[in-house]
């Protein structure tokens, strides 16, 4: 593995996609810096890099707030340069209107766009002196139309998009890649696999095919290849789902 | 003018665009709520709708406020059954991403969006009941794509549309026509003439072209066009531009 | 009725939906010429608008020649001054890939594209010197995206979308209305309720709830609400939809 | 080099991004089969090919005509298993809509568009016996929305993106990757850079930034990226610019 001087920040480095992300960079030689609400919950991927001669930090982080991000990404720049910061905050939820509280409406949209905001900003701030670097948003189906019982939900992501597309036509110029990866997919998850065993039985997730739902490794993959884009080629959307998707 | 037992909600009723929605409407013989900030200023609307023989109420509303947004909606529909909710809100502010604080980000999206929210299901919970209904949302360019220095203003609006949208499409089925009327052009305001004389002079704004801004009276009829368009031929997104924009 | 010096074009005049705009126009005082490829079908609506007190033409056109468009707009507009110009010839086959002919792929472009080409020049060439009039195109679910079974289609029907838009670009500065109506939604035609029997039964259609279907005259409706859009506010592209239908 | 027994078709191998391609996929140990109007000119591409310890076959090749692209295709088959296909012909002319002939229309449409269903359609009859295959087709910025001067070049390659987005949503559940790369760049080739100096002058040309321009190796590695995505984060459409270029 090559070691590298450079970190890697994953916001939302929860224990699938965000997982993978994270080991996805390590394994290419960055040191990880990796937060979530409940930080102690990071201990196995912290583990599980360094025993594959990798090195990663997790972190407790409240991506809704602006001192905790700011504070985060600090001390990943403090450590190495910061090269790459991903926002993969999820903040899926399903709600009827009419059943959608304002306090949902708010969460929402402070996990999933206002949260954002705030790290790009602050990546932002850290690469533009160094005139290098990428900051990428996960994105989701959602990001791109709304759908019954997703106004929250599409409301957020759909910010998040606008947002991170204005920031890239700010900042490409600058030599900063700012990106916005869209899963349009079930991703192959213990919450998908449940969901699926609930709505449609035992039988039905006994019978998904091979590669139907999205491994958590291919959005990591996913984000390596935006990474390693020249910058005379470089993707500000792209959207993944398996070939069984319908769309 | 014919005169209906029924209201129209205009939230964000400003001295151009919601003034012009306003007595367009009432010229139909709706009675018109209108809210602003500060109410006191909607005084020359009510009069001049009055005097051509309409009637109008002006109350003070902060859109960001649940209770107050309840309440306005609840008055105008114990008037007369609330027809129409319009939701005008404007919020357009313009900074370089590393000046947007979180105050400003956060603002012009309880403005921008979550007003839009609160007025929506409000208005629908009015509805749903009487099983008819319109409700409008003004959209502007930055609500389809963002652009430099729109990072705040771009993010609420494509929430706002994303809203909108899953709105729609759990509305539209049971008879309420969910709309997003994009306004992509300068509005014949005072503001937009000031920002023009500010940036090119006072020749360029004697020179613009008969028809090259767009007049609020053009804003006001797109959206009758809207409402009285058939249930089944609805439209949920329309932009509007002068001829002689360039898009 | 008003009568108009003034003449309207509908190219692709079905029994249908072209009808329905032919009778909106002549209603509002327009002198039609309904153009399609076996004119003597044409006679019921050019009755039908001289019952009522209008004038309509009738004319046979292949509207994959030129010099038939050509032809058939000069004596438009020798008769009196072409003010609108609707292009409304459907082509919609549905096969799949592999079972896709070049001669289908061909002509469904040629009809649903090409021949769109050919009468927007034509109209254009003929408004430009007085320096207004209005050119409208009928797109479909297909013109905005690609589905399964439609490759012959939607290519067409992109197509077609993108030449107007090019076309409206070039256009709007000096005046003329090009616009794109898209219909997503079944219309209320014989070969839809057959195509709906055959599907699902009798007594599907017999359930059919009112205004679940597009009824003709509602696209006539919209084109008038496009052509009767002042200047200041004008719409390139609009969608419409039943209310019950799913998008 | 890993040498593979599979064929890499390119249809309009032209001297920059054609070729760019297929060295690409020569270099990781496919087979090339490239086809341009006049085959002649693949000499030095062949030779640089296999000059590298690659193979490559240069065809003379009308996109435009059935039987040719079918008998280029099952000359590659035949060859070995026909892996990916690219559909490369770029037919870029401007030109105002009144001056757009009808020849100049068909002819750009039967490049861009008609060749590329022809391609696709052939290289789907050859890779779904396998059960697996890629095919790519390279978009322009004209593919996404109409512009002044682009009627004939903006339907073409709007149908392209339609007919391959139905392609894709047909093929993929069988496991055949359809792509659609828009490049939206100027690419660095001498017809770019001879525009440029013709209208800008010789120091702009000299004036211009590292990587402002796409170098055609980068479109090669854009389609090795897609290539090589696994079928369960599958990318439908991706687009490419410099992080210089104004979008």
């Amino acid at each position: 593995m090559a070691h590298r001087h450079a970190t890697v920040a994953v916001i939302g480095a929860g224990d699938f996609i965000g997982a993978a992300i994270a080991r996805r960079f390590a394994a290419e030689g960055f040191i990880v810096f990796a937060g979530r609400r409940n930080g102690e919950k990071l201990a196995p991927l912290v583990d599980t890099i360094a025993a594959a001669g990798g090195r990663a930090e997790g972190r407790s982080l409240d991506a809704r707030r602006e001192e905790e991000i700011n504070a985060f990404l600090q001390e990943a720049e403090a450590t190495a340069p910061l090269a790459v910061c991903i926002f993969n905050v999820g903040a899926n939820v399903s709600f009827p209107l009419l059943d959608t509280t304002e306090r949902v409406f708010r969460k929402v949209w402070e996990m999933g766009c206002y949260g954002g905001f705030l790290a790009g900003r602050e990546a932002a701030r850290l690469m533009l002196p160094r005139g290098e670097g990428a900051i990428f948003f996960t994105g989701a189906t959602a990001s791109l139309r709304g759908a019954v019982g997703f106004s929250a939900f599409a409301a957020a992501k759909a910010g998040l998009r606008a947002m991170a597309q204005s920031a890239a036509r700010e900042l490409w110029p600058q030599n900063i890649h700012v990106a916005h990866l869209v899963i349009d997919a079930g991703v192959d998850t213990a919450w998908v696999r449940e969901r699926l065993r609930a709505r449609e039985g035992e039988a039905a997730v006994a019978a998904l095919p091979p590669d139907r739902l999205m491994r958590p490794e291919a959005v990591g993959d996913a984000y390596w290849a935006l990474y390693t884009q020249p910058r005379d080629a470089w993707t500000f959307e792209q959207e993944i789902r398996p070939y069984g998707e319908r769309w």
